[in-house]
């Protein structure tokens, strides 16, 4: 069986990179997981991007990134699904390397946001959804999350203050993270008191459009020297499902089929329970996308994901830590990068670096990358390897 | 070995289809795929796009289309290398199947340029040019091409009407493709007297750009019914490969490297030589193009590429036949669906359905997309199955 391994990882601090252009967050990154991957030239890059040419006048960035990080002449192509690119990216350098027709792949995740002014930011991202149904109404991504947590707080008698603790949660992860956006631990009142962006969702709610690159090196097992140095982890899983972009053709408002289905499918390939999963790292984009996350891939029932964050069951020390380095909301959101982050952070986790925010003994995580409210999901269980 | 087979292939007229929406062109040209691949149920969708986020307000094509398709729930993602985007996405297809993690995969290349009117056309092409070094002076797809022709031309003494044949050939084999955008053959004089778009680049050495999808079906050959009752086409060979996105950077700028990088590995990884092809659909965006795809690939010498065609070496009864089905000249260039026409015309060529236009015996193609002047390069070989 073809073992498919992450033999290098490299991210930038994420933020408001006024001063670096699009290009140079990508070859950061890129430089960063090709020395940790110890020399080893890859044949594949994997873009994973949502925005550039709305926001930085930018298409065609395989060709332009691999050319920029020294690797002309390589394989490279640009994977877009909306927030989930940078997931589907990954997913895209598995099949490569799983195929045997490429050997080692590098995969990178970038977003560059302020290039463009706020105005022009949400216009862009209205491109990830239903131009002709959604986006032409004036809906935004917001506006749209706000409507599922206004619902889901309904039906199932949230109380206000309900959803604090994933912010809670993701800002005290934060804290330790140097390439985190907000390093600052929040209380629960902060979150009480916060603005309203869309009722009931507030500034907490939701993460921050932040700059950022992401990147690592994938490569069969059997390709490695034996005395191979860094700690390996492996994609023991990896899954992708889609469904509508609008809500309007939604047989259940509340539920996440994509994140059911594709997580299932990742955990059923590599042969995993949820009880053997040590870490999740969910598309915490929204505060509610996390409690529809949590349900959907089984670690909490219908209705109560809510719950389990209150009860502190997403910290590190709780039943299912989640945004172990912050996740989207204090790490920030660098669009189609969210995915390479979470893998580069997931292999941080399984290699045992992560200091404050090590989860002991991590052996399994499920990283899961989403575009729009689960319009697309892409999951994938890495493995640390003994 | 696995081998990896296109079973159904579709199409959409190519045009200015005013009143045909994106997702309805996408559709159009999946349900004719669907039919021709007799039942075969999709797990994965590759779309192939160039430009539209910016030119019909929608990304995320992979699940707006799975679903507008009534595929809602299997894996989708929008591959996107520019110019290159059809032949890209066929790639990952390719790459999905051949990993044994998909076993039937459908992709659809998809373009829609009546969207947007002209200016706003050139500015969304521009994206796919080097944005802070090209685009940024006012570079246009077709000034850059002009300046290779122009330099081309004079390294090679080329004759005013040196490129008329690539336009004319082109043109003559658009007559009987029913589904081509031009179906009028034009004379040299119509060539010779054509309007100049920027010197010596005239209107008929350039492609027009237009709407519409092809879509094919991909599945490992193993899988299929031994009655399988289409002709069977096997994908022999798979490569691609990246360049510089600005001219300035190359270190021979009438040396199309990816084209022959891309090439050479397909022809090898098919172990067939130049010889054993009978047909070549290049990327005729330009006609300098073409004469730097067959001069890169090695059906001319450098700097002779023109004179293979102006010899009718690209007839359809010539050596190497090109742009069998009218190519981007006259078949029409949608953008990131060139790739995918590629390889439904050169399926419809290899299961000898191709009528006025077949080329007796065809049992080998090559199909080349390219992004930019071949900063992107993807090839493949095709070959009938017996």
């Amino acid at each position: 069986m073809t073992e498919v391994v992450i033999t290098g990882i490299g991210q930038t601090e994420v933020g408001e990179h006024w001063g670096i252009s699009l290009r140079d967050l990508a070859l950061d990154a890129i430089q960063g997981a090709l020395k940790d991957a110890g020399g080893l030239k890859p044949q594949a890059l994997f873009v994973g991007n949502m925005l550039a040419p709305n926001l930085s006048n930018q298409a065609h960035l395989g060709a332009l990134i691999a050319d920029y990080a020294g690797l002309t002449g390589i394989e490279a192509v640009t994977v877009e699904a909306a927030g989930a690119s940078g997931g589907a990216a990954l997913r895209q350098g598995y099949l490569a390397i799983a195929s045997g027709m490429v050997d080692v792949a590098l995969v990178v995740g970038v977003e560059k946001f302020t290039d463009k002014i706020g105005s022009e930011v949400e216009e862009a991202l209205s491109t990830t959804s239903d131009s002709d149904f959604e986006a032409v109404q004036g809906m935004t991504a917001a506006a749209q999350a706000a409507l599922l947590m206004m619902r889901y707080m309904h039906e199932n008698n949230v109380p206000a203050n309900g959803f604090a603790n994933f912010a809670l949660t993701a800002h005290a992860n934060g804290v330790a993270n140097k390439n985190a956006m907000f390093r600052k631990a929040i209380k629960s009142e902060t979150y009480t008191k916060a603005e309203m962006v869309s009722d009931p969702l507030n500034i907490f709610d939701m993460a921050p459009n932040a700059d950022g690159a992401a990147a690592f090196v994938l490569t069969r097992r059997n390709l490695l020297p034996l005395n191979w140095q860094n700690q390996l982890v492996k994609i023991a899983g990896s899954a992708a499902s889609s469904d509508t972009l609008a809500l309007h053709d939604r047989k259940d408002l509340l539920y996440f089929d994509t994140a059911q289905i594709s997580a299932g499918k990742a955990m059923k390939q590599a042969g995993v329970v949820l009880d053997q999963i040590n870490f999740f790292e969910y598309h915490d984009a929204f505060s509610i996308y996390a409690a529809l996350s949590l349900e959907a891939v089984g670690f909490a029932i219908k209705g109560r994901g809510w719950k389990l964050a209150e009860d502190g069951g997403i910290s590190i020390k709780g039943k299912i830590p989640c945004a172990t380095m912050g996740g989207m909301k204090a790490r920030g959101f660098p669009g189609g990068a969210s995915g390479a982050y979470q893998a580069v952070e997931a292999v941080i986790q399984l290699r045992g670096q992560a200091e404050a925010n090590q989860i002991p003994n991590a052996k399994v995580g499920l990283i899961q990358s989403l575009g729009g409210p689960a319009s697309t999901a892409v999951s994938h269980i890495l493995q640390r390897l003994d």
